[in-house]
């Protein structure tokens, strides 16, 4: 199973440089409270120097200025990247394809390479086409018309339905669901609300990772798209007619309103909400639990709810703590003053009289 | 496959009047910038109005007083649900009973007529009852004693636990929870938590839609009910015992807490929660991100959490994101008070010296 | 199917004493509204003993210090924990063990006991090991090297992915994700994000129960782990790394970011957030939709997003919902400071001039 480098191939891999043997053998990346040796380990800035004392591992990634004693390093740019890339080329194992699993059933006129691994009790609807190396676990249901790209992973219990678009190096989480139908009626005068079919579609670019239990909603017309590379945490809301541009990222329980198109490099922090009908411009950051009533341009930080500029938000919420204690003191205030008032009113009467 | 209507056939459906050539022939309704010769489209307001010139569709549902060229147009007093109700018309099939999938499992004593569509791998428990043209796509759990009407839709990887209630036409979307328990407990002196065991039910009035991954617990006793016409966004929570009044909306990530009931009507915004045991009364409006911690009467409309009247909400939040200017603006006034009293105690002793 | 006992009985088993005829027999519990002869009901305070006028129960239990006519009654010193005892006692079952269904699917090496149910269309994967009295529901997938300790009910749908350990005792409700891949990522200088493999694992003690469609996320390295008696309600996210203290209680909808600790009995309100890498300590209680962004020492108690001190945040709450009165106000002394001040300067230009 294992499989072992030397930290130079490993440097030479992610473009790093090494300090000390380079010969020294790798066969599994660790945190360094649990690496052993044969394994590597990483810190990301000086403050985690001391934790190396006690760690076992055979070497270390490091960022760029960082020496340490004679323990082996990769030295780069980048070391979180270095360490992501690294651990990932060591779990690396060739594609074993296991097949179609006996138990799962396969509709009409699908598209199923040799080199794919479908497991058991796994539904696929009628003309579904799968890449090379897809991997679809147990108990997942793929809608009619589904077109999933290579080396696709779509763990247990997901839901892909009809029609949907699915690109390459995809992870969907456990409970996914892609394509349910977006949530829009209109509501006559009586209060009856009338279903507005839902005929779009989804589209998943490549490269793209949605967290367990998250829904993409299908399109009322056209489609919903997830541009390539974005990253989806867990338990979040995607509505019909959302475009989340290129390596956009969605923390956890996030929700994002119809129609609304984030452009590239967008962060959004946990349970933060979007309304419909925006934009949010390349690279928009907004805080957990914002809630976003405007359009904002590119580069915009926002937090709060409704959100507006992060720092202003920022001290907003330092004067809220305060709130009480300003209240107090402006009626304070307003006490001085009236007193003030009639002794100045009394003084100028007094004068009067002089 | 495609069902041909006439314009004029369709506004007589729909009870709205034809502009033009009442004989064009339609198959489809599509959005204005999708929208083909064929096909009819929609516009909402005038403001849409442009957009019309390069839209290729062969008619257009317009609201009263508005003209379009030669453009054949049904004009409806709610285009919207016109809109609505003609693209459900259009895309109206025949159900086609597909009956039980062979890897379907079906528990004993079901009733399940001839005219059903049950997926594979769908598992029907004992005492089962279904309606006539029920439809269960794949992976669907459905538990012992649960009654489903006629006409209603589950959609893949959903579970109705044992003894719910389903009505007719009801849709419930992928990955949807019906009847999972209730969060009860009692805690004691030690801080051990014992389960207080749920032995109520759900049911589901017809004409209900729920999205993707929301939960309906059962009640600790009795019933969690949602009544007619309701509909449910993705991955909403509500709670044992809640009552969801007719025609009321939640949408996407709403939580309500046990026991709380809502009238007609009312209308929650994304990621709005209610606290417990409380009453909202019909066509209670609460803006996303609300929390409701108070009974709210009819018509009430409330925005911020803790929740209160929508204008006055809106007032605050202009007013919090001003919140650090009117911090300096308070210490500014204190310092020119405390000047001020300092001058005129100056002045006072002045006079009382002269 | 029915148990009978007699309240002195039950009074005994759950540490109670009984008023009145302690021979009668009682087969189930049910709620004030609801409950007939031969069952027992429960009041928690005496604003609820008017309620027992209509009630057909047979029993009741009551905190100390309450009578009621010829009505017999369990006294306890904590009502809600000995009704919740009781009902559990009077719907206790001797577990039936129906085996694996022949349509579940069950990898190689697997340790599955004779006394276990495993329901239709499960997926078990390889070296799976399940304790004494298991239930599977139908639709779950256990991932390779599952432990599953005894008398534990997964319910539908729910998916445990590789290498996750499950106490005894523990409960996950419907669609419940465990051991989905935490949420980890780096980014180069272009934006580019490059997948953390998440290599750790999630550890789940006895006595938990975990809501529907739920998640609890697998460790980056090292494990997530969920203490003994630990309440999970629906829709909740635990990120990778989070330990969740004894007996603690999360609430609908909450979220917890990555590497976050509790302590024992930490209670978070529905739809509360608290950020990553931070301690609560024992005890801490965080008001529904609080955003925790710091440590929290025992016992503090907390609201508002960001998060301070509960009884500040309520004054705070209080003072928002004036705001615009109070802008107002600030205005209106900074109007009246002025005519002051200009009032001043002419008494002091006047007096010089005298």
């Amino acid at each position: 199973m294992s499989q072992e480098y030397s930290i130079r191939q490993l440097a030479e891999l992610v473009g790093a440089q090494v300090v000390g043997d380079g010969e020294v053998r790798i066969h599994a990346l660790n945190g360094i409270e649990y690496a052993q040796p044969g394994e590597i380990t990483f810190v990301l800035d000086k403050k985690q120097l001391p934790l190396l004392e006690r760690c076992r591992a055979s070497a270390c990634i490091v960022p760029q200025g960082i020496e340490y004693g004679d323990l082996p390093l990769i030295v780069a740019e980048q070391p979180s990247v270095a360490a992501a890339q690294i651990h990932t080329i060591l779990l690396h194992r060739p594609f074993t394809a296991s097949g179609v699993h006996p138990s799962a059933v396969v509709g009409n006129d699908c598209t199923i390479p040799e080199a794919v691994s479908i497991g058991p009790l796994v539904c696929l609807g009628n003309k579904v086409v799968l890449g090379e190396r897809v991997t679809i676990h147990p108990g997942v249901v793929i809608g009619d018309g589904v077109c999933i790209g290579d080396d696709t992973i779509i763990h247990a219990n997901v839901t892909v339905a009809q029609g949907c678009t699915i690109g390459q190096r995809v992870i969907l989480h456990h409970g996914v669901v892609i394509g349910s139908d977006g949530f829009g009626f209109a509501t006559d005068r009586l209060g009856r609300h009338y279903t507005k079919p839902q005929v779009g579609t989804v589209r998943i670019d490549d490269d793209v990772e949605i967290g367990a239990n998250s829904c993409v909603d299908r399109a009322a017309f056209g489609t919903t798209w997830i541009k390539s590379g974005v990253r989806i945490d867990n338990l979040v809301m995607v509505a019909h007619n959302v475009v989340v541009g290129e390596n956009s990222i969605l923390v956890a329980q996030v929700g994002i309103a119809g129609s609304t198109t984030l452009g590239r490099n967008v962060v959004l922090g946990a349970k933060a909400g979007v309304a419909g009908h925006l934009h949010l411009g390349d690279q928009v950051m907004a805080a957990a639990m914002s809630g976003i009533h405007n359009n904002q341009p590119k580069g915009a930080m926002v937090g709060g709810a409704p959100a507006f500029e992060v720092k202003s938000w920022g001290r907003a919420t330092a004067a809220y703590s305060r709130l009480p204690e300003m209240v107090k003191e402006v009626r304070r205030l307003r006490k001085e003053m009236e007193r003030l008032q009639a002794l100045i009113a009394t003084t100028a009467s007094t004068e009067e009289q002089q």
